[in-house]
């Protein structure tokens, strides 16, 4: 019989192999998509417009004549949002307007402003901080298509003042997401294409007649799109390349044993490869938990796939003490961090990296993911030691502003100078003394 | 006879795609580069230390017997340091502490201190901002060996706030380069390892026995590195991939043509493939300007590399006026843009997309690739579009922080358990319901 969720000790011997061996994840580096993609996208490049209504009319079994037939209109995209139930409306609404309050107010704190600064000598130094032109936006199709993710992608980019999003979203055999298009209205989204795949990270990233060129691709996609943004890296920005999402709940015990089961259910829902963890010092609170899962699971709609995620990649975990749970953590760098404890602040104070964190026990991450007002888009699978959650920040760019006054060039020239000649490039010595006075 | 510079005017009929053939660069991709990568890391995630050894000992013709011998002691670089000449000991130290107060700066101006805010019913939500644990940076070996550029990698890290930074520079034949010895000492590297090529990205990227693993590669190499950094890109974040340097000089034509002349050859003589443009609407001042270049050029140590950069992707280009000059420059969006003008901000608040601006006639590129302060590792390739200079923000990560209020949950959670059933996803409906007084 295969185990409802394993169960690890930290002070076992083989711990640290076993948790490694639990948390290990790899995407496989599928050859055969790699090249696919790659001729997908040398195919738009080559021939545009033609090359992508191929792609999309095969791969979607579509009969358009042209891409632009392929474009959704403003009325279409807001008679979604009209058709919408009065609940479901406010919702979306409510959740934009948290997401743009949290995302402005990250603007102002991230530096938007740029800065400068004056030297003595007159040299002013100095950073300017611009949006970006134009940006596109991948919505998947089909059951994973999340309106919530519009939410997530587009406004950052808005508040970032980015003046054109592109959105692309596969409609296969035609079926278009109503929620998706509402939640692209109430965003803000410039253009839609019905197009996705390959051939439109290729579209985005090179442009065509009929779709104009970005400057970054964000939003999540299949291996094939994952595998086209890869190569497209470099002509256009792109996001990180997600991996499988996953929690981590540090507890001290104190949360009903229910709410921790439904908030790993959450996460073990999304897909059979999601990870759901959690780290407790107090045994019989671990078991309370597994009791939960057991009792709360039958009822899930979604039973099948929470029962693989959790048996193949969660765990319950034994710690030594809330301080040993916060240095798991840290090692860990879960996208998603719950620390569901009394006083969670001060365990948050010891955690270097997560995506996000969640402090106390009415925080569940599922408020996160929808409407608390950060954003969803968070690093996985261990890169949330080098990367941060989407935000205004990914849709803006920065340029040094460098004004050296006569007098500085003087100074500035000379050491300027003594390193070129070190370097042995004399043009750039040469220039620098050019403009020292004789 | 090949002419020295390519002369265009922005109202010839064909300027745009004139102009678009001269700035297409594509790295070509070399798929046995790829593949040779792709081989050396596979062999370094098996093989660690001995696999790094190997490569070592094969590819730069050395005879170590562990990778322990090829660390190089902090007395070794302190000794680099104490034996420069006193006149480029002290030019390699005011470049640090420029470049060390500059990025303090933008550290205290890119919201290094995150930010919180309380809502009325307390829930509060805000950023945690951390720097990375641990960095590498890559230092090629041999003659694009540059002190400035280990100035430029490593201080913004240690400003970041980074705990350890491992640096890798390839010694072929156990030549060092003692000025970038100096330099590691100077900027506060703490390891250093004379391993280069893939077999350092595939080091620093999984970790070995010996050389720890870091969390970000920074730093230029050739072919065989860039591919290799791409690969590990998602095990351990990247920098940009570089392409060749380029300037883009606008001028009103009042300055010395000399000087002008100048600041083309600096970034022309960094390789074959660098670019120097300049744009400027008065005729007789480019004419000028290409007399400057005919006279100057036989005078420069590196005239052969200057002669094929110029000829090949130089130009001398009018334009209508300097409106049209910005105009050009933000489609450009060149790595280093010289505004070399009267009243050079005017111009500059009309530019949206550049690596570096340097205004006025005495900011010459030169001071800012070595002491101005500002970085000179710059988004190249029209990669100014979406990303910035190398700062104190790469080498920091950011964590959203939500804690919801039990008031807050109230209404978080209808909203989250609203959307949650519209996507389908009922355990996190259920998650945030549970939260819900009854």
């Amino acid at each position: 019989m295969v185990s409802l969720i394993t169960r690890l000790d930290s002070d076992e011997a083989d711990f640290s192999r076993r948790l490694s061996s639990l948390l290990a994840f790899e995407a496989a580096e599928d050859e055969a998509i790699d090249r696919a993609a790659a001729h997908i996208l040398a195919s738009v490049k080559a021939s545009g417009d033609n090359a992508v209504l191929e792609a999309t009319n095969r791969f979607d079994r579509l009969n358009a004549s042209s891409i632009a037939e392929l474009e959704l209109s403003r009325e279409e995209m807001q008679a979604a949002l009209n058709a919408l139930p009065a609940a479901r409306r406010s919702a979306l609404e409510t959740a934009a307007q948290r997401v743009r309050a949290y995302h402005e107010r990250q603007k102002v704190e991230c530096g938007s402003a740029g800065f400068s600064y004056c030297e003595p000598d007159g040299t002013v130094l100095g950073q300017k901080v611009t949006p970006l032109d134009r940006v596109g936006i991948y919505v998947p199709g089909g059951k994973a298509a999340y309106p919530s993710s519009v939410l997530m992608n587009a406004i950052p980019a808005k508040v970032a003042g980015v003046q054109e999003i592109i959105m692309v979203v596969p409609t296969p055999d035609g079926v278009k997401n109503p929620l998706v298009l509402a939640a692209a209205a109430i965003a803000g989204v410039d253009r839609v294409f019905t197009i996705g795949g390959a051939q439109a990270v290729g579209a985005l990233a090179y442009g065509t007649a009929t779709i104009p060129q970005v400057d970054k691709i964000v939003g999540p996609g299949n291996a094939y799109v994952a595998a086209a943004k890869r190569r497209v890296f470099g002509t256009v920005g792109i996001d990180m390349i997600a991996g499988p999402s996953e929690i981590l709940v540090l507890s001290d015990g104190t949360t009903d044993p229910d709410w921790v089961a439904m908030d790993l259910f959450s996460q073990a829902e999304h897909d059979e490869l999601a990870q759901s963890i959690l780290l407790c010092p107090d045994e019989a609170y671990l078991n309370a938990v597994e009791d939960s899962i057991r009792r709360l699971l039958p009822q899930m709609p979604r039973q099948e796939v929470i029962r693989t995620s959790l048996a193949n990649r969660g765990a319950l975990i034994k710690v030594r003490d809330m301080q040993q749970a916060c240095e798991i953590a840290n090692s860990i760098a879960a996208e998603h961090l719950e620390i569901s404890a009394n006083n969670p602040q001060q365990w948050a104070d010891q955690i270097r990296h997560a995506g996000a964190m969640f402090l106390g026990r009415f925080s569940s991450e599922a408020l996160g993911d929808y409407c608390a007002g950060p954003n969803h888009v968070l690093p996985t699978s261990r890169t949330a030691r080098f990367s941060s959650p989407l935000g205004v920040y990914d849709f803006q760019k920065r340029s040094s502003m460098i004004f050296v006054s006569e007098q500085g060039a003087q100074t500035l020239g000379r050491v300027a100078a003594e390193l070129a000649y070190g370097e042995g490039l004399q043009a750039h010595a040469r220039s620098a003394e050019l403009r020292l006075k004789s």
